[in-house]
């Protein structure tokens, strides 16, 4: 048998949602869409819906979300992050100054990257979005220095040999987070030399999400931006 | 042959310090001392001091410390850090509002988080040290959770299985930056499975440095509360 | 050629069943179905029955049942559980006082909680389902303490960092088996994160099975759980 | 500045010892030795004496517990266990029915079985220690079958490739704890293939401890062994 | 360009048959069917057909195999072996005295252990196949012992924990061969775990091959009991 | 929002090609075929040419290479190598004296040793293809070892064990590149085993590319090339 | 309490020496010598006379060896091979025909060559000891290949790429033991890197034991050599 | 026994040193001297001395080599490479044009540098030394383009994220061999990290040696520019 559920929890069958989670943290919770069914993700957000006017679900590719949409029509598909958004337009309103910059080595790793910009907006920031400047042509990131150096938080995202947060934190002193992608094959095993580089970085300051985690580089740049603009 | 050295560059034969740092990033090159030995200490020092008022020495045991305070009394030692300071007293003044909270599961961990305290403290930052709150006591924790909740920056520090930045993560809405520690034996892997729990934390915004890297966490958390509270 | 078979040993030709196994061990021979074929099954199932009344084949999926059950009507399919049993009604009777909690961090290991739960009552013991009370919403975790502080053996389910052993075993002194699943991604490595945070918990007295083996953790806990309660 | 310690918990300057812990589990917190120099143990075990009349240290060398014993004569050292037991006489009384059998396969095991074997005895429960029963010269194991059959709890202890828990799990029906040792060289990796070997024990209901926990092993053993007979 | 082909070997175009090999070392090249499609292995028949009157590929499933034979009837398939066999009849005859032992833990193991009897069969050696004998159920392994003693060379094939040939190990003095299948699920990482616990066996005297690799393990085998019982 | 593109750099919505590279490092961006669809690889052919007049497409599989020749005709497929050219005739002319020897240890390797060839082929130079000639059967090597003495530069490519870099490199004395394949099973773990014995060579001299990475032993043998012969 | 020691098992207090092993085997148990101190090996050697003329304890230093031969004169050190042997002369008579080679590719191996060696002298056979012949300087290893075709059975020994046994299999068709050794730096991963290649020999019939592992492999070829030619 | 010594090759007794590798490969054999004592050093030295006028022993630390060149005053140690070499001064004459290029990243990756480019030196090629130039300084590299440009061959040295290959490999089109170092600590696995980032470089054309080879990254590199520039 399974014991009755309790306060503050909204039971679904399949999952406790932390429905208090808005008021004790900020944001709602952002559900992972990898591994649940259509019909599971149209049932959470009808629940969540109930709670909450935002709901994030990362890791739904176009087939299922076209099948959560046709459903659930109040939900807007944004494919280049992979990633379902509601309940009203698209994107809230920008609600604080200044911006995070998300920058991308490679057009691989333009997924996780979007990904982290799409939840940085969901949560009231802006973003400035610098991709394809890897440092195998560093010339395109020294193009691109100034736009990197005015942001108020630094997400850097590289698969392969993961060496855009060590010469990127050798330029810049604020905030930074690495984030390794699992983009390249033989050796890199799977993200894991980019997320070990990050580690290893020799550019001190440098801190790294697990690989391929755009979601969670958005959310703590996120805390991060709160912290230094009030909401308007 | 070697090159002839450059300007902005000061060669001391061993290591062309980089020492236009403190102009470019904000703080003058941290030595890392482990493999250097104290001769090489005293000339660093003493390099360092002619463009600089503040110098911080981390990974120096108590007798490679004694031997560098004999050559160089103006450096401070800190056995509980293992760290060296200089040149002024053995610590600046703050010169920021708010705090950085060193929270810490063990009575292990404690060397890794005095040296994540003590670089802030050479940085400016008040610290508030919480330690020896590990999960397998939670009540220690909730104890102590009104001074976590009250920092700019927290850092959770944790070797074994690396369970309290999870629980943290999941309790308080400030920017969270994980140290895993090589504490620990048998299947441990000296930090990887406490660093492997922190970057899979089911706590979305937790960040992590490196194992054993206090100096890393503590300055990527003085970015982060340099640009959340102006200098005085 | 294959020598011939002998006393107390089921030949089907692909399978030496332990057909003694019920009266050396307690529960007959249980069937792992993964790799097994529907046809396959259905043969076992039959000689089995000639010895005991009770079947347990666990990791069945949905159409593989389908295919088994049409042959084998007297057998039930659990699709949570993903195991089909027989011969009887679909669950024995409980024969012992008292029961075992069966506690799980996150909605994606139910799965293998289900599996635990279905073994543990097809052994006889009586089980308390408390699942989605992962570390990071621990308040979900302290709602539901009472119950599990009442069971005489606990089973602890958890992926990601595997953090929940170690929180409950730092608040019960009962018997306590974790087991770690392969939920997760990334760095997780299917699971062997939240198996090393398990065998590194800093709370004793925690003992650990194989990846995804609720079957495993359920057979144990049954053993312990028959030493303190005798059958009714 | 370290924030001022709480209720329930006693600050030794270098660690918060959680002396509430016998009251809510049963048993006061055990020491581990290793890393903690005679002083601090010295100093630890006044602290203790104060709350308890119970104390161990495991991993303590034959050096450190002379100097300790020097200093703390209520302190009995147990060389094959290294490990420090007090305040009393050197082992405390039996308190329950029924044994724990502690079974090791190598004669390098035993370092690991005694500290499982003397944590029991400090915890109450009669053991019976059965050593060198390797699977490699089986008829050693079958000799003292019935002695292991007679327990409560059996923990088998072996390394190399850790087979012993496999052909003990085919034999038995009581709880069963399996220790891996960092025994061997080679390819052993330090006990983790042992680790590996019992974690896919063909046999059910095996639960496994970390590398070289003994006294993990033996915590989780008295929990059991608790639960079934109750104290005298 | 490619180079032209020269004396001795077989240039098809896509492989550099080593025609030569039956007279230095005593058997033709065995071919390894993965990853070769049904046109090359008939393509390769016919070549080797015009050398030597033995054919033996291993690694064919059902459906490539009734390719092949459809195209190239002087082949025969062996199901249980996964390997297609030529030129005349299935198996060619018995050519020394003695046997070869092929024992298998588990009944997922069958596939390789039918490899690697149908590989010294094809080599002329008598096999006996002992399946089922794990060492869960240690009684029927000791219910074949004469039939294993017997014979002049053993092989022990088995998965999960892999004890089996540590056990045969400590019972039996004759040359032993152990093979690690990737049987199992977890962390037995395909068969790593099987393949350590055999290279760290505490029974001397077992050599081991490559995962799966029953086809090596009657190579060496056979090279093994040539050496012992000269040719009829 | 996407910041704008800036000069020298080419944006295709998805990549920003670097268009200067041909300038700068002597051959145009090659593109890697895998995980880009046959639109993409159009849309990038259809803006590469507007650049040069040469165009490289690694790992393209058969039917997408047809969908792109569909609608780009003036790209010639090398089924073969995998790959893609552009845009005059198949290859262009040869550019310099000498020739690269690309040997190759078995006919698993060969697609890579072919995308070696073509590789080098495309950047103007001679290409000697020598294959299956790997260390078991080493007198095939000894046959054609002439023509790899010959050779400005020699590429060995293996899986397996790897070793035939280490032979080569105690029998020759010119630059030697090694690439290990994935080919293999078991313990091969994906060319890791052939990639760490390239490494640990007992021949020195040997340097060593990533698993598979053709196409890069192929780019470090024409930088070579390029050094020793001036281009015609 | 340590139960009663049984019959057939001699107990030493810390090892119980299986005594009916050299009827039961073949060999009286060897001592491995690692760990042990030297007044234990006295010990166990003086328990060991009482049964058998023979002894082995491997893996012993100088200077304990030196301390065991000063309380214990019967026994000789073989210093090449790190090896005591007892209780006659140095060495027992040869009792068989025929000789195993002991292959060895690099100085740094001999001393697992030289544990090998004797470990096969002390059990009766003669061996050919080729040392120095690895494969990067091929030709030494042709030079030799007449005593190598001579033997019975071939023990191949190499550290570095391991690559030794697969060019050795190519050119041979005797039982072929290959022995990994942990001689290199860097990503040879302590013999992990030689132990792979061998598992993955492109040339089939090779066994492997484990890294260092000379012992082993002497007494596999022993059980081998014992095989084929009857005790004189 | 030992079978006797052959032609073309000098038997020390515990080294077949290859003394025709001058004539064959054109360098005599280098002596790798970690773990040789120096009386073995000091024997081969004057055995190679009666063949070649070059000698090279890499891995020597100070203290041995004192002892070394006590004996063989005419051996001349180099402490910063840490290797002796003879017979001559120290030195043999540059006999080739151009030069070759040792970048290295940080001043703990010099020795490793060091080693590179001595060894180059005494193949005769003219060394340019370009140290701590590491990417987190990144103006450092600018300043020394010019002379890394000028460059036949370059060899880029890095730990930690080894990151430096990979900017370089996009600034330059000379052949580029690349070295990871041990450099580091934490999760940089002792070098680890920095091989596989460099093996997974973004810039295509860097070929990569072994962890901490400077002498093999160097004897690759001396190839390479005898190929480019013939002898004076």
């Amino acid at each position: 048998m399974t014991a009755a559920p309790h306060d503050g929890q909204l039971d679904t069958g399949f999952a406790v949602l932390d429905t208090a989670r808005e008021q004790r943290i900020g944001f709602p919770e952002v559900i992972y869409g990898e591994g649940k069914s259509a019909e599971q993700l149209v049932l959470i957000a009808q629940r969540m819906k109930e709670r909450s006017d935002k709901l994030l679900v990362t890791r739904v590719d176009a087939d299922k979300a076209a099948a959560v949409v046709a459903q659930a029509p109040e939900l807007s598909y944004h494919p280049d992050a992979q990633a379902l958004t509601g309940f009203g337009q698209a994107l809230p309103p920008v609600v604080r100054e200044g911006y995070v910059a998300v920058v991308c080595a490679g057009t691989s790793d333009m997924r996780i990257a979007q990904e982290a910009a799409l939840t940085l907006e969901m949560m009231g920031s802006r973003v400035e979005r610098i991709h394809d400047v890897g440092v195998a042509g560093i010339h395109r990131l020294f193009a691109r220095l100034d736009v990197i150096r005015g942001a108020d938080v630094v997400i850097a995202i590289a698969g392969m040999e993961g060496a855009l947060p060590s010469v990127l934190g050798g330029l810049i002193a604020k905030p930074l987070i690495a984030v390794p992608t699992s983009v390249g094959y033989g050796t890199g095993l799977n993200g894991l030399i980019a997320l070990g580089a990050m580690l290893n970085s020799c550019a001190p300051g440098v801190t790294v999400v697990n690989i391929d985690n755009g979601f969670g580089a958005a959310y703590a740049a996120s805390n991060i931006h709160k912290s230094i603009r009030s909401e308007r």
